[in-house]
């Protein structure tokens, strides 16, 4: 068996997330597992770096696979994008050692949460940003996420999930970067690891600074709370996008 | 009766063009009409810059139509942004003076041509670029567009089609601009007016120089041919876009 890595993008519009539902639903570890049914003639387990829940989109996320082939990466990779449909593409494809694991060697991540600010809607980012018509105050957004930095409890900002909540809610924010590009703010989130529906839950309460509705300085204590009520409403997942992962 | 001008933004992909087809087809002229009726509680015919094809898009198309309302243009805009579907939506609404008409009174037009120039496909735009993952060769394209510039019978690029082919082919195109934005190169292309998929048989033609099939002084005689069968395939709808219309 040889162990190979991808680095795929998709736009997760219309897909029920990353992970299989076994429902009918269409997610894009089904789409991918069928494409390796195909390729290497039997059922082969895509592991991705983390799950993506339905409408979250990916420009980086990390898949790896073992699979007994004669193929080398690059014929993988042409064999990915012949047969996958147009809204998953494979970046690369290397073979690694046998240890690597796109879930556990995870290092840090990147998420980027992007809203349209102006004041009318967009027909082509409609399923890609947050629509936000009202001025949002960068500095203000900037000082709270400042307090977010470092390594914190961050259950305020986990969403309740008896599948997906963990216990252990200790992370590493190595950064955010909050930049505006045009009438596109960006909001990038580095971290060791994120909780379920976190950096959702974090950009919704950034929101709520940048808007006026809360104070910067309102941060250390919603945080200290370890209490979801404490923040603001989730952001919704088609703003988000997972960037990159590194390991 | 007062007149309005809007100006809005459409993502093609899933339309059968601006034009009404009348056959259970999806178009925006559709769109923007029902939403009229329901507005202004009578039909309101839109009357756009021009026609786009099933597929393509544009950032700044403009519609005119009569109405007799009270509403303010602002009120209008607001209500249109809110019935209309999000593949589409208006940037502007205007009232305008009597003679103004958005496809009789236009002075000059905009289309953008986008090539998606790298090894991979992308998810993000697959219907919004042309994936072309060959070498191109941006200064032999600059030189054949150099030649199209100006007033020329365009008849090699006008599409045959007992509807839409006119008989009088001389237009004059102010500037063609190619440009590289790091995997993207647009064409950007200026013209008094354009004919039936003139647009992208240039596009297609200039894409036979930038990848080597064709040498660029060879333009002036297909131009100069003035039969379709001179110039290359037509480039696809998907990577086109009306991005301006000036009066």
């Amino acid at each position: 068996m040889r162990n190979f890595k991808i680095t795929l993008e998709y736009d997760g519009a219309s897909f029920c997330g990353w992970q299989s539902q076994g429902q009918g639903e269409r997610t894009v570890q089904d789409e991918l597992e069928g494409v390796f049914l195909k390729i290497f003639k039997k059922p082969v387990k895509a592991v991705a770096s983390g799950r993506t829940d339905s409408g979250v989109h990916a420009r980086g996320q990390v898949v790896s696979f073992k699979a007994s082939t004669r193929m080398k990466a690059l014929e993988i990779k042409r064999a990915l994008n012949g047969h996958l449909p147009p809204d998953i593409a494979v970046h690369e494809a290397l073979e690694v050692e046998e240890g690597f694991h796109a879930q556990y060697s995870v290092k840090e991540k990147t998420y980027r949460y992007t809203i349209l600010n102006r004041p009318w809607r967009s027909a082509f980012l409609r399923d890609r940003a947050l629509f936000y018509p009202y001025p949002l105050n960068m500095s203000r957004m900037r000082k709270a996420a400042g307090y977010l930095i470092g390594r914190h409890d961050f259950k305020t900002f986990q969403a309740h999930d008896p599948e997906r909540s963990e216990r252990r809610t200790v992370r590493t924010i190595k950064n955010i970067v909050i930049k505006r590009d045009g009438e596109l703010i960006h909001v990038d989130m580095t971290a060791d690891g994120f909780l379920y529906k976190m950096v959702r839950n974090i950009a919704g309460t950034l929101l709520a600074v940048g808007s006026g509705h809360l104070a910067p300085k309102e941060m250390p204590g919603i945080l200290k709370a370890r209490d979801r009520k404490k923040a603001r409403d989730t952001a919704p997942a088609h703003g988000l996008c997972l960037m990159r992962v590194q390991y």
